[in-house]
């Protein structure tokens, strides 16, 4: 699962076109790296960018851009309506998809040195990264703004985390860190701005300054009219939806509107949202609910309906979510052939693709009958007793048919590394010890992929057994297809395994590895017997 | 407020262009008549032509389409898979907006006896319009289709409501009727098509065959599954929304998706819709929710909202609520010359507009100086207490400041049937007669408009009481203007009804009128010394 982190670093300047396109240009040129917003402010002279990456391309791109900042921005002659303190004035690094906190720490500090390294100038850690509390706080690390560097700098409680403790009147400072992400969201009211402002000074953490501290945490918001809708908005930032996500709040305002008798008429999300923010809306309703859903689009599209987010323009998620924004088509030359192709090309004088492939093919091939049986059995009426069995077994063969498919290219890829050592030279003896070194590794990936084809095919076993038992009986022939069709895959890959295993040299390698097939192989010809016997007696 | 009436005639041609077309400019050219859809079938070889209009132009244009088929369309050649048995097959008039059933019956009583005179063809009523019962379905009164009509006008009992009971090979046969607003609408289920199959077999009228009859009355209904937009849905045609509005519908299909453990995702309504169904579901959410809201627009998004009408597209009122559809812009020259225009006007040396209108002015102004101050304290904290005296008065004073901005235009047409009594001619006996009648209906006009902005203003004094005893007491200067505004707006129509009254011959309608006139003139002064009174003592 790929890691996506997002950065926004803020740069000082937002009128000098070249500048701006400049740094634009070096964030698009990252590899690994897409650009998915700018926005520059005239007075405020400054200018945010939004980009992704996962957690080496990101640093780069970051640090693309520093380098043209350090470049083509002098501090010396800047002026603007917003606080600031560096030419790259913050830089947080903040988790979207697989990823933690603590990684996007350690980002923040592996680009903080480099760039300090690279450029000469200093850096602060804030937020999640600063290791005291005094320098938590943005306001409190940009203090007095680049007019006041010059002093603060001497003072020793300043010295920063990365970089030489001297003023660099062309650069000033950076504060980077990481955060988490920071969601803009409004909930449409049915009533007056004011009446909107009431239940958001019920909910936001400040609540009516300190002495009436408001219900949800990490939550700043307002009430406010816009006249477009001609509807009134409870609007806020959700600094951290890990502690008040989307949905709480939504169904926080709901209770609050009910109070004053008001109508909530849905909701919209301003830019862009990670998934995992609405698939947590979803798991809460599907859970409140007792719903059963397991289809990511149906997750999401549950979420749209139950926050309203189509509520004043559509809601398309390619637009939105930020993992189908970067999403890339997968690269499966094999798996996008037609199967007229595939089956011919097998049959070609070509020893790829060749039995591994067709083993994975005929093991995804059995999970997806029982998928299709379980599917064909869950919410029908004559079936209701067996429901709980059903939703619990048909995510799992979903699950294990999407994972077995990729296996059918990566057995062409397989032998790669392999003949990358037949092909080194054998001149001298190092180059001969090189050369049988880079084949044995080479045959030790060869046999990784049948095997992860057998342990994938092997935990498919048990739900088979209950599909058999519990599943409907007019499709009793696909699922004996389906078993007989695992344990084929599984067998044809247990060969492939045999196969490379002959020019092994590394004896504990074979030993582990051939236990390990030879019991997968059993039980799955223990299993496919029992699942047959569990058929014969329907 | 206009009457709308949609009628729904089929006639049996399917193919050719010329005839289908024919028939469609005949209803456009009806004055006062309005085309929404055209749907016509190559296998049915049958045309469905939706169009409004309003108690007598919807007959003019049924009729304009009758005449065209019958010239164009012989039945004789006809053949097509749906079943018919004339060349206007069936001809339903439906209420929209502001009609009761009763009076659709009578309109398709004129409309068939009109076009049975004209045209001498046989029309039979059916469903509402149905005198015995065993005229009412559809299918027996087309029992047999064309060709056993022949045999069937002969037997006593299919005499024909309208027109000989003859058969003409060329027309066949029409069945006319009133019915009620049929709605096509689809729940949206996140499961499978026969989930969804589920759902309607529990609610539908028919429910799972005769045995086990549904819980909803005039409902037919299927589950199915919808490829494009990967949801399964509970489709239904509501035959009634006065038994089962949609909201009901959507509500029941909630209960029974919860016990399912499904998700209802929101609902799309197929076609156009009266704005009175929605306006019941907001009403019904309004008072489940004890909600607040005057404003159309409000109900209509609110109902909008709930019932999730934007999940597969976007729900644009102007396109889909029938009164939007035909809604045409008001007649009102001076209520839209600029407010600088306005006073010039006056100012010029034309007697209209004159004091009528002022005085109109002044009273909505009045008015809207107390609707503003309502509003400006409904729904504000620190006057909770007074929440349900504002809640009353606001849609009063809305409503009353929306009835007299009209009168300002009334007034300048007020003169005209007076003016032209003034032309007639009055050579002998007889047209001096005719001419001074003609003059005293036409003083008796012009005085109805003043008068009518004095009752208007009237009612709002007791409201104006509520609004000055508890309203926002920093506004006091609004309602004191307000007061004045309104008083002065009375006085002046007051005038306006005197100065006429000096010609008016007929005593008795000049005693009344007086009787009237004086009193309201009376109570408007002491009312409005009254809320002065209130005022001072805030």
């Amino acid at each position: 699962m790929k890691k996506i982190i997002e950065c926004v670093p803020n740069f000082s300047e937002g009128r000098d076109k070249n500048v701006i396109n400049a740094i634009a240009e070096a964030i698009r040129g990252t590899e690994g790296c897409t650009l998915l917003d700018v926005d520059s402010g005239q007075s405020t002279h400054r200018t945010v960018y939004t980009f992704v990456g996962d957690t080496e391309t990101v640093i780069q791109g970051a640090l693309a851009a520093a380098r043209v900042a350090r470049k083509k921005i002098n501090m010396a002659l800047h002026k603007g309506e917003h606080p600031r303190f560096g030419a790259m004035d913050v830089c947080p690094f903040i988790p979207v998809a697989n990823v933690t906190m603590e990684e996007c720490v350690e980002v923040s500090r592996q680009f903080a040195q480099l760039a300090a390294e690279e450029l000469g100038v200093p850096f602060f850690l804030y937020e999640e990264a600063a290791d005291q509390e005094y320098r938590r706080k943005l306001p409190d690390v940009r203090k007095g703004e680049y007019e006041a560097l010059e002093d603060r700098l001497k003072d020793p409680r300043w010295k920063p985390d990365f970089g030489p403790a001297k003023f660099v009147p062309s650069w000033g400072a950076t504060a980077t860190g990481a955060r988490m992400f920071l969601i803009a969201y409004n909930v449409n009211i049915l009533g007056s701005a004011n009446q909107a402002h009431r239940i958001a000074l019920n909910l936001r953490e400040a609540g009516r300054g300190s002495d009436q501290p408001g219900k949800l945490k990490d939550v700043k918001g307002m009430g406010w009219f816009v006249d477009e809708y001609n509807m009134a908005q409870v609007t806020v930032n959700l600094n951290n939806y890990h502690v008040t996500p989307i949905h709480l709040l939504f169904e926080e305002v709901k209770r609050e509107a009910a109070q004053l008798n008001l109508a909530v008429a849905g909701s919209e999300i301003v830019g862009i949202v990670p998934l995992e923010s609405l698939i947590m809306a979803a798991e809460y309703y599907i859970e409140k609910e007792g719903l059963f859903i397991y289809e990511e689009a149906h997750k999401v599209r549950l979420a749209v309906e139950r926050l309203g987010l189509n509520s004043v323009a559509p809601f398309i998620p390619e637009d939105k979510i930020i993992e189908y924004i970067v999403a890339e088509p997968p690269e499966e030359p094999l798996a996008s052939m037609s199967l007229r192709g595939f089956i011919e090309e097998i049959s070609a004088r070509t020893s790829a693709p060749g039995g591994g492939s067709a083993s994975a093919a005929m093991a995804a091939i059995g999970t997806a009958l029982g998928s299709m049986v379980a599917k064909l059995t869950q919410g029908v009426r004559k079936f209701e007793s067996v429901e709980p069995q059903m939703q619990k077994s048909i995510p799992i063969l979903h699950e294990l048919t999407r994972a077995l498919i990729p296996m059918i290219d990566a057995d062409t890829s397989a032998f790669n590394e392999y003949m990358e050592g037949l092909r080194l030279p054998k001149g001298t003896e190092a180059e001969k010890k090189a050369r049988l070194a880079k084949m044995q590794a080479g045959l030790k990936t060869a046999i990784q992929i049948p095997l992860a084809t057998m342990r994938l095919g092997d935990t498919a076993w048990d739900t088979l057994c209950e599909v058999a038992k519990y599943g409907n009986p007019a499709s009793k022939s696909d699922v004996q297809v389906g078993a007989k069709a695992l344990e084929t895959g599984i067998w044809g890959a247990y060969q492939n395994v045999l196969i490379n295993m002959k020019d092994i040299k590394d004896e504990t390698f074979k030993a582990e590895t051939m236990a390990e097939t030879m019991a997968i192989e059993n039980r799955s010809r223990q299993m496919c017997a029992k699942v047959l016997d569990i058929l014969e007696s329907i």
